[in-house]
């Protein structure tokens, strides 16, 4: 038997067809809602950008504190928020935590928005 | 004598190269997040999406409350925040309001998250 297991349930997926194509359903829109709140957040879009724009898309988080100028536990809170919506995957190194972009990610919300 | 005016005062111009190529500034930023934020909510997102869907990618307010199942002046309000963020623009005829959706404002997001 074929299990058909929903896209949704994949983290940042953003799901749908295109906005304007047609009405986007009620339960779609609150998870596209939920993938797009993470982004909607001028930290949350500069650490995204510095890490996407890293050697190998991927970079340390303590390099990540000083071009925001915040706080190192409020730079993890925002890592966490990006990570759990798919953005970011995190890994553990010695001391020190790594945040890497994940492909596709931000291309499919893009592909949401485009007609 | 020419003025240059800034890109970024046009209502809802996602500014910015792509996010992934160079790390964004943080006005660029702040700008980018306050129009990312007018999408990040279910309504909105359904209320642009039935905007974008229906014929000449134009809809009455009068038509926008029963397929969202909420009241007109909370309908308004959700309509006035997509109109400020640059997604729509509003036209009065008669008793009622129209909002047409504003051609290239989701593609301009669209190409920001695009690497």
């Amino acid at each position: 038997m074929t299990t058909v297991l929903p896209l949704l349930d994949a983290p940042g997926a953003a799901c749908c067809a295109p906005l304007v194509r047609e009405p986007i359903s009620a339960d779609d829109a609150v998870d596209l809602a939920h993938t797009i709140k993470a982004l909607a957040d001028p930290t949350r879009l500069r650490l995204l950008s510095i890490v996407a724009a890293s050697e190998g898309q991927e970079a340390c988080v303590c390099d990540l504190t000083e071009p925001v100028g915040l706080s190192q536990p409020t730079v993890s809170h925002h890592l966490k928020i990006l990570t759990d919506a798919g953005f970011l995957t995190r890994s553990k190194r010695g001391t020190w935590a790594y945040f890497a972009l994940v492909p596709g990610a931000l291309e499919r919300v893009a592909l949401v928005l485009t007609p």
